[in-house]
């Protein structure tokens, strides 16, 4: 670590790296005041800035480790120091300014990833992305139809950053990775040739980098930070879980229909456990955290002569509980829920109905609502959920300690770790998970899983069946190295209705990702299921057996993954790395090192052009020997483009798959 | 007026009242540096900023009439003076700042108008408002389906503040009118309940200000700053303008037709008297200013004839030269034509062919123009003509004295200024006329008249007939008497095509404007055109001779309006000043100080909700009195709610009109 001291300019360097050049006509920090304006609507947030000043601070004095960057009377000291191999730089202020902007060196032929999940760009280089977890829009394309109509009746269309999980974290292609200690809103804006401006609205306390040999040990570099999830379940691993509800006998039902099908089911997952609540967004879940009897009479017997037959029973919960039910009036008694600036208890809209939220800022809300997971859920048998939302919190709202605004975009990991904790003081970690959409920095070690969110039932990119991918690689670099998505995607509105086709493209593709979970959707009945499709079923059937077939690698990549931080699904380059054009790629991906996947996202598609970096490649279904570049293979339903790596220890595993499937 | 300094705040009062308030907390002015990023296509801009600096001047120096704002070594001084009642401030600053802000102060209760045309939003309270002549857009609403296709398919879907004529000069209810003396890119933010903040891509060079005792008396002193119009010829005001094409033997049996039918014809707008160009955007003219002999045969001899029977001829130019063609190639090989940057001849896309620009900062272009106009337009017999377009000037393009970003802004009055004198030096000031969209400072003076542009042909409230209203009402008050719309719209693009309903009422509306002239819009042949449909014919026939029967009345306005400013559409509250409603309602006008109007803007409608200020009105069409308040009457087809003032010197005349249209 150096400081390089010129005529009214000063760089420095760390590893032989450039980290900031301050001149006084081009500062590294900007302080100043802003006035914010937020509309907030379901989740979704418009957010304006009125930024009343914003102050270079050109003039510098070094002493030591520390740079007082100034001008005009005000002042912001730079402390550097080394620890552990990572660099801090700390901000220390005179003036309690609410906007800072610090920006970073970078080169022109640099590539960012990471921000959290982003599901529209991967590599983040050449927009500005605003940091607020939200809904992340239905649509997510100002050109689409299903954007303008989900904007025009619900504020809900979104746009390219709109995440559920974005992050202060990112990785570079210069093999560092950055994290700003902030939960405060920001924006990190990589549009610039020669710097990264990352702006806060609050001066962060710390922001902290580190460089690695490679793509590979930067993540590792990075979990050792963040902390990494435990490995999944094994038996999560092996098949699939079917998302089915309606009641025991239903759903017992539906497990008998797939078991004589053939389908490897590992578990079923019935979010309407608690109970269900008609609207007319589709068919939602009753938010009291109950087992609901009558709905499932008889389940906790069931579930345990479900997992005699390995399956197991997976369920949901959510941070929010409907007004003027069991759990609502308990929490609300106790003052355990979020309030209104008025002091009465914060009712979240919900269209038709409403929901107090638990104030997981509160040490005794958030325990009792550990023992709620604790007793209702793992304690019933159940072997995982859907641990939902946490994208939400309003930023109007009051708090126990912070408020709304203050803790909106730490909520999703204090939800994570109300889940962890639950898990782990019952013992389970390893055997019981959840899965999560809303994330934060934090969520590497407390969200046992992630799930993409609700995509549009559609071939739209940004929000349809191929979003996945970048949000799956965008979360994997920054150390969530599990996440998959609903098969057969989510949101059914504004005409978009699931076809037969989509679901088996999303079933096919999902083999190959952490793990296999269907989905009825929010409108199940006017919707495409697998299980009225006797040629559908015979699919999952195949694909799920596909899936255990590969177990002996998807068992290493689970080790690696908790391990090392390895995400289980990989961007090209991380193995690549000299390859210019693997850093653009988003719609491919690695499963691990050995296998390469490029799912069909497209409609009607019978084949798939492929980029292979430079390597011997074999295509799993045909067992044709490729080349790097670009090759084109027949892909018709069932057979995604999957190659694996002619030299794999695991080729005889992989060219078993391949005879299976063409059975 | 007179400084008023207390610890660390300063304040600048100017007869009784209050103009700028500072303090160390809240100063007046900001300046800073900006870099814009900006995207054009076809007339639309796509612009954004990244503001690297904005430093607030906290602290202040007072000395006689000037004020050295001032934080740390930056400065800005200040200067203050009065010179013919009217307020100047004026800004020098120690650097070459290309941002700049200033804070004017407000009162909760004030409102605001002008700021150019603006057709979504008459009051600007509440909002802001960039200012950047381009194309309005297409819809210029993002929740209706003929903004989201104009988008995503030409970037042309447009906002609220778009606007062809933006200006930096507006009226406050405070009674005072304000200009800042710039041309740059400018925001006029009138978000704030104690401010209003102007910021500038620039240190402008002045502001000034100066308060009337009354709206007219606001408008009249503006306008004697600003300039007036010549009187509009009369034969202008009495009776219709027909908008048709064709050729000669066409547009004189359309003008045989309607006088058969009774219709009062004082013109015939032939804007395809160069030629036509037929593109997928639908049929566009010949970009050659010449008459083009082989369409029109015999004009220069049909003209005479024509206005022996006192109908007028009018026609269409633009400032851009179809390339290759005769004007282009004479200006191209004379460098009278503005330049890319690496000194090549600009071409602006227009889709389906290219154009060259005229370079009006080029003294000799400039000349040679408006002798094209003299030559080629007045000399051959023309009375009248649409001077398009003047909103499109390329930012990246370089000019004789400027560039496109230097003199975007300005190009409207250049533009203005260059038919204006050809009329004038041809001595044909208040006898021949042209109609402009596009506006900047100083079409007060240099246009003889605006029309409000391109309306979508359909109902929609902010593209649509209603538009207009506003639009008028807005470049009125800042000293543009004069101003119409096409009569029937004229943008038939996605879906939208103009109904027979929309053209009768748009008919009806425009009697009660400036004067009347119809368009046949940009797809003739798909929309609904009068002369193919008798009931119509005889509508246009009854209107217009209700025009005709209105011409004291008409030509007193007329009078007025280039005498004192006054426009002839106004907003109610220019009369009643006390009516706090009135201030509000942008959907109805008085038409000088006599006739109120509520023109019917909804499809379907057969009666009319109509707020009335405080005063004795009689219904046109039923005699019926009303005192104020809001009203309800019948409205069909040819009967828009319409009142006159019960003590009226116009009464008898208006009883006739009334009876007329009843006969």
């Amino acid at each position: 670590m150096k400081f390089i001291v010129g005529k009214n300019e000063l760089s420095l360097e760390y590893r032989g790296q450039t980290i900031f050049k301050h001149s006084k006509n081009d500062p590294v920090i900007f302080v100043g005041y802003g006035r914010e304006e937020i509309e907030a609507y379901r989740g979704n947030f418009k957010i304006e800035d009125n930024v009343d000043a914003r102050i270079p601070l050109s003039d510098f004095e070094l002493a030591g480790n520390s740079v007082k960057f100034k001008a005009f009377g005000v002042e912001c000291t730079l402390n550097v120091r080394e620890e552990n191999e990572r660099l801090h730089l700390s901000f220390e202020s005179n003036e309690s300014f609410n906007r800072f902007w610090i920006r970073l060196y970078a080169e022109e032929k640099e590539y960012v990833y990471g921000c959290g999940e982003q599901a529209s760009y991967f590599n983040l280089r050449g927009r500005n992305f605003p940091l607020w977890t939200s809904e992340p829009g239905v649509g997510r394309d100002k050109s689409t139809l299903t954007t303008f109509y989900a904007d025009k009746y619900d504020r809900a269309g979104g746009d390219y950053y709109n995440t559920y999980y974005p992050e202060p974290t990112f990785v570079s292609s210069r093999k560092y990775w950055l994290h700003a200690d902030s939960f405060a809103y920001s924006e990190f804006n990589f549009k610039n040739s020669d710097f990264h401006e990352l702006h806060f609205w609050e001066v962060p306390n710390e922001i902290i980098l580190e460089y690695g040999t490679s793509y590979l040990d930067v993540v590792t570099r990075l979990t050792d930070y963040t902390g990494r999830p435990p490995m999944l379940p094994e038996w999560l691993l092996d098949g699939i879980v079917l998302g089915v509800q309606g009641g025991t006998d239903q759903v017992l039902g539906y497990l008998d229909q797939a078991l004589d099908a053939g389908v490897k089911v590992n578990g079923l997952w019935c979010q309407d456990w608690a109970g269900i609540n008609i609207t007319s967004f589709g068919k939602r879940l009753y938010w009291n955290w109950v087992w609901n009897e009558e709905q499932y009479p008889r389940l906790k017997e069931e579930i345990v002569k479900m997992n005699k037959k390995g399956v197991k029973f997976l369920s949901y919960i959510c941070p929010f509980l409907l007004e003027n039910e069991t759990l609502f009036n308990y929490a609300q008694e106790h003052d355990y829920l979020a309030k209104t600036v008025d002091g009465a208890t914060y009712k979240e809209d919900f269209g038709e109905f409403y929901c107090g939220i638990v104030d997981l800022t509160n040490e005794f809300a958030f325990e009792w609502y550990k023992g709620i997971i604790k007793s209702n859920l793992i304690e019933l048998g159940i072997s995982g959920w859907m641990a939902d939302f946490g994208e939400y919190l309003p930023f109007d709202c009051v708090l126990a300690n912070g408020n709304g605004m203050s803790k909106h975009n730490e909520w999703p990991v204090l939800w994570a770790r109300c889940n962890y904790e639950a898990v782990k003081e019952s013992g389970k970690l390893g055997e019981v998970f959840y899965f999560m959409r809303a994330g934060a920095h934090g969520s590497q070690k407390y969200s046992t899983s992630m799930w993409c969110g609700d995509q549009s039932v559609n071939w739209e990119l940004h929000d349809g069946i191929a979003s996945v991918i970048p949000s799956s690689l965008s979360t994997g670099i920054i150390g969530n190295p599990y996440t998959h998505s609903d098969i057969g995607g989510y949101t059914s509105l504004h005409g978009n209705v699931r076809t037969k086709e989509l679901f088996e493209r999303w079933l096919e593709m999902n083999v190959w990702s952490s793990y296999m979970r269907s989905h009825e959707g929010n409108r199940p009945s006017e919707n495409f299921q697998y299980y009225n499709d006797e040629e559908t079923m015979q699919l999952v059937a195949k694909q799920s057996n596909i899936r255990s077939m590969l177990m002996p690698y998807l068992t290493e990549l689970n080790k690696e993954a908790s391990e090392k931080g390895y995400p289980v699904q990989r961007a090209l380059f991380m193995h690549y790395e000299e390859d210019e054009l693997a850093h653009s790629i988003q719609y491919e991906y690695l499963l691990g090192s050995d296998v390469l996947v490029a799912p069909v996202v497209e409609e009607g598609a019978l084949g798939k052009k492929v980029y292979l970096p430079q390597d011997e490649w074999v295509h799993l279904w045909t067992g044709e020997i490729y080349k790097g570049g670009e090759v084109e293979v027949d892909a018709p339903i069932g057979y995604p483009a999957v190659f694996y790596l002619k030299h794999s220890k695991y080729r005889e595993l992989f060219e078993k798959v391949g005879s299976f499937n063409n059975l």
